[in-house]
């Protein structure tokens, strides 16, 4: 299965979701091998990373993971939508706003992961999780959508899910949650499982 | 060193700061041996057993640790006030409002740990953690305001935490932060060591 | 041009869209009479009296509004999901949970009111507003993305506003803002004006 | 009765407290002329200027005011601490890390204002208030700790209440809630006759 993360952003030295993918590249997760893939927090270049890797795979899941600072657990996203609209710049500098991922393109998708099915396996061992109805208008949402649009038609579940700061990014910021590495790797390992197709 | 905790309450079966007390108990940490204690989470037998282990033991630190719903990391406590006014009953069904905790006692009380020096060391491990100004006004500042009081004039470093949930406490609750519990245990260690007179 | 509410739902006596839209009907806002609406907290009965005011006038706008606790302001919403979801029965004791609104509808619409505009006219008379990605899986984004999908195609403005609670339903939650009745209806009226077509 | 308000500081160019004194400078609320006072949002100069008019004047009741970004209502504070620590210069550039208000003072004051009536007052009204255990360690809670050492003795009520935003400032922040300036008027007026002594 292919796990994608994205480089530091936004000031920031480290990013969880890289971590978690470093993590568990090569691991056997659910009866297939987890192959890490690290995205540039750069609109066009994350999109050609996960394009080149699509094509060079042929992965029976997809699951692209991304930063929420101020989430308090993972957040399942439900819905990709065809809008990038940020002030803040991506990491070459680029903003966007008001723009299209993909012109013409439909207004959202839904993901295809069995949310339901995850969401109630990360609760039962205690991990904090919750659906979300947004995943925002930066890079985040841009590799989304792209991901989803380019598996239009093909039985092949895909979906994103955005994690928490780590402790020590959140150390300084007052009120704002971290979760632990290891908390993290153990939740992104669960959701690999409950989400592999049988 | 004396270590207290809570029993669970409102509605919870689990405590974080119970959790804590029973892993760091009979455990060395930074030369003194932590004795850990259970408190009912009742206003008036939790000052009991907090008074009993006072003078049974010979402490050279004293924190009490409660638990604090939505705290995303450790609350350093910095005051504690004469003042329990708290709509939910605690777990005997007693119910303080606008009440002293101590009738003519001091307003307040500061806590006498050296919090800057925790708060450093907390964060310099990747801890999410911060100075708080208000321990409310529940059984939590009732024991924290009691222990303050009861070592008015002695020179022995005391204070109070406040832990963030449990994951498997915060998994049900939307936007709710847990800490999982090796951090919390690790964190609290650490806060042990550095809040230790030399 | 329409504009619709909602009545009170959750245990509230009271609904602010509700209020809203009795205080502006009849009046005359940038150039058009406000026909106001009052809908049902009910996921049927609502999306039929929408389609009866939609068959029976022919407006030149339509802004349905919704409440939302805890918003500090007007939310402009920018996207209508296929999906009713949400464990709170609505005001008839229907409770959907992962449903669409319309079976076979697109995953998505965009609201087509020129959002831009209405936020940066309201921020200008000092109204707190926001644009938001997410109006919920419960009656406020069943009735939206019904609007949208009824009007697909024809160019007519529409979409969807939710507003923050009135002080008299936020004084009893703690942390939960409150906006008073004469400024919703005054900002209501500013996003109605910037949103009229020319 | 003498009703203060703090000027700007903090990179904003209005302040709701300093307003709300303005439009009730020269009123009669509860039987007593108000008298409104401006004071700068600096920790020396504050006091200062609280000293001169605690000594030109013979007020019945004291209330200062002071502004709290992301208070959703009024809050109205329990107690004022002996310590001033915050990062942040004072509008003199003056910053205090860890440093009692008055050296020797006692560690807090409790407001001598009838809150509980207070609030009542205000909720039954429909404003959005609530009662605040911590006024920060910043110039508000600087000077209210002073009032309140200052009158030690003396059967005058007095004490402080936060304010949130105008919704002018709270336009361009995200998630912050802001209250409108007759809103605000009209709650402190009724906070001022609920606490009138008889």
């Amino acid at each position: 299965m292919l796990l994608t993360g994205f480089e530091p952003f936004g000031g920031d030295t480290v990013n969880p979701s890289l971590e978690v993918v470093q993590a568990l590249d090569g691991e056997h997760v659910g009866g297939a091998a987890v192959v890490g893939l690290g995205l540039p927090c750069v609109y066009a270049d994350a999109v050609a990373g996960l394009d080149r890797a699509l094509e060079a795979l042929s992965p029976v899941l997809v699951i692209c993971l991304g930063q929420a600072a101020g989430a308090p657990g993972l957040r399942l996203e439900r819905v990709a939508v065809n809008l990038s609209d940020t002030v803040q710049p991506d990491n070459a500098g680029a903003v966007l706003r008001d723009t299209p991922v993909v012109a013409g393109g439909p207004a959202a998708y839904f993901s295809t992961l069995p949310l339901t099915r995850m969401l109630e396996a990360l609760r039962a061992h205690g991990h904090v999780a919750e659906l979300s109805g947004s995943a925002g208008a930066y890079v985040c949402n841009h590799v989304f959508y792209t991901l989803q649009h380019r598996l239009v038609g093909r039985a092949l579940p895909a979906g994103f899910i955005h994690l928490p700061l780590l402790p020590r990014q959140a150390a300084g910021r007052a009120g704002v949650p971290g979760m632990a590495l290891e908390s993290q790797v153990a939740a992104v390992r669960l959701a690999i499982e409950a989400a592999m197709p049988a």
